[in-house]
């Protein structure tokens, strides 16, 4: 059975919910965040990086939310929630999946990070480091015009990885999403989902 | 053909080495950063968000580094440079495709935009990230001591998202790289790749 290392408020709620949307057996653990939010350092016992998401399925000890993702999907998923390499959808998906990390959050982590320096705030690279943001999240926005999804007609893998970003990472830097009318939508697709409600109560920013 | 977007010293170069080591055909347009460094605006006539890498194959415009090489490896790669999701070796090669950008790039590029906030020279949180930039190097400088491959007894398209940091990245954020005797080895080991020369002639960050 897999074992999630889950981190309260972070990023392994993604795994929580992947496996509940394809009805896989799991458990959890569950480590609290320090005063500061970090992670507790027990976690580094478990991988090296000590910071969430992690899982174990048998001897693969994994971190990296795209790579735990990919190799559930890949391993465990019967060719659910994911194209195929030769299926019309690969690409798109392939480039959300990436793009949630790469782009987005990476783009996010600077905004937070940028916001804890109070020296920064009247700094010509915070204003266009906000500007960035901006931008992004107009072109994902733009973007799920097309959906519902985030890859396109069907809910894939991406739309698991897409979805912290603008949820949980909010409870962190907390930016506005009331002008992107297509992601507010399908966040709502997204909260209406059996699978996501599940795994928010038992791994969500406001589970016990 | 596929034709590589190219931004010179800029995380292309990834895509053009992958495609010389897969001997696939290709053809490079290249693009020139701007005196401030950015990407010119006409990248974004290409793809919205108009930042390197992005290639075209047919009708497939694809943007994001992770998501370029696992198109390319997944659909021209045949079985080449990817361990299938069934081989052992999937996880580990999962893991550092996904660290790259996900974990070590979008690290270092908080160290960079701190570095251009003079205001941020003495904050406490300028010397948390540099420690954990200094963690993350050392963890993966480990990691590479079972080598000789990040993935490794293969060389993988991992390999080929985890140089980028420590060789052109250095170009904009010059961290040291003396004290990790694996990551210094592999780096040779890459350097002397036919491909890797090929590539970097054509697209490698002194290329013409």
């Amino acid at each position: 059975m897999i074992t999630v290392y889950h981190l309260t408020r972070s990023r392994s709620e993604r795994i929580v919910w992947l496996l509940e949307e394809l009805a896989i057996d799991y458990r959890i653990e569950v480590f609290r965040r320090e005063a500061n939010n970090a992670a507790p350092a027990e976690m580094k016992a478990i991988h090296a990086i000590g910071k969430a998401p992690i899982i174990r399925d048998g001897d693969v000890v994994l971190a990296e939310s795209g790579a735990i993702v990919e190799y559930i999907v890949r391993r465990h998923g019967a060719g659910r929630l994911a194209p195929g390499p030769e299926e019309a959808g690969f690409a798109r998906y392939a480039y959300w999946l990436h793009f949630a990390e790469g782009s987005l959050m990476s783009l996010l982590l600077i905004a937070l990070v940028l916001s804890r320096v109070p020296e920064a705030k009247a700094s010509a690279v915070t204003a266009r480091i906000d500007a960035r943001v901006k931008a992004m999240l107009e072109f994902v926005d733009g973007e799920l015009g097309a959906g519902p999804w985030i890859a396109g007609a069907e809910f894939t893998a991406a739309d698991v990885m897409m979805a912290f970003p603008f949820t949980t990472m909010r409870r962190f830097l907390d930016y506005d999403i009331a002008p992107y009318a297509n992601v507010r939508a399908w966040l709502a697709r997204i909260a209406a989902r059996p699978a996501y409600e599940r795994a928010m109560a038992r791994a969500g920013p406001d589970a016990a």
